[in-house]
């Protein structure tokens, strides 16, 4: 098989198709002796039903990738719509010190999670693979919170938005 | 650490807990001498943007498994709204044989790919990690094709959505 060379622009293609990948918005969260961590992610899969198995991909150059490699420990946070702002929160650098001062944390045994979120996955680390910049942390699911309603905060080129019911 | 025993109900709660994950649907297509092959999948995700990586979840049972794992070259087309028959097509074991016999399929190379799509992601296989009944693909991308138009086709909650830029 021939292989071809890389396209020119290469990146800035891939980042344009990218916005085309609509994703839910999360906050993968854990705890240990230094207090509690957390991130925004949206590069989150289901892996497969038997065993429960789901997998997130996060930045190695972030604090919560050393602490998940740890811990093992993590929890995945599936967001509302209501939950924007905690979103932006924990999607930026410069708003770091002000994580967990706001919204519905709380914590259970070794996690610390939100209790008004959409869904809670409890994950046991089981792997992890590196790739680039990145980890994909494949995570056990261990125990599971999830509310009634389904409103999921969905980013999409760039900004935020919601899903709408009107195809058939 | 204590290790808290699986909860009663697990894998159902799980089932409910990804009905609540919205994603992006997009066809996957692989080809080789016995022809065009692809499924419906929505466990895909952006690993990292330097070298330009995804991955995809694929069920260990289905022929596309076996194909991309031979041959290492796909493609992964994303969905617009309008593709919804195409999607229920490669995502119905019943609607197998009449797959690739509409669309606007068309082939490059090794691959075969969906001209109108969002987006095709050209893709060479790094690595699969097997966990339980699927594969993670791991994949550099090598080419692309990105269209002008955003308009991602959503799976959430069983069935199709797509997105409303309401919120701020």
């Amino acid at each position: 098989m021939s292989q071809p060379a890389p396209e020119p622009g290469l990146d800035a293609n891939f980042r344009l198709a990218m916005r085309r990948l609509a994703a839910t918005v999360s906050i993968v969260t854990c705890k240990d002796g230094d207090g509690r961590h957390g991130i925004t992610a949206t590069a989150i899969a289901s892996v497969c039903l038997e065993p429960p198995t789901v997998l997130v991909c996060i930045n190695a150059r972030t604090r919560l990738y050393t602490k998940i490699a740890e811990r093992h420990r993590f929890c995945i946070n599936l967001l509302k719509t209501c939950h924007i702002e905690l979103s932006r929160q924990f999607g930026s650098r410069d708003l770091a010190a002000g994580r967990f001062t706001t919204g519905d944390w709380t914590e259970l045994d070794d996690f610390v999670y939100l209790r008004d979120a959409q869904a809670n996955l409890f994950c046991s680390l089981q792997k992890v693979v590196e790739v680039g910049t990145h980890g994909i942390f494949i995570a056990a699911v261990e125990r599971l919170g999830v509310a009634s309603e389904i409103d999921p905060l969905i980013y999409q080129d760039g900004r935020y938005v919601t899903a709408q019911d009107t195809l058939r």
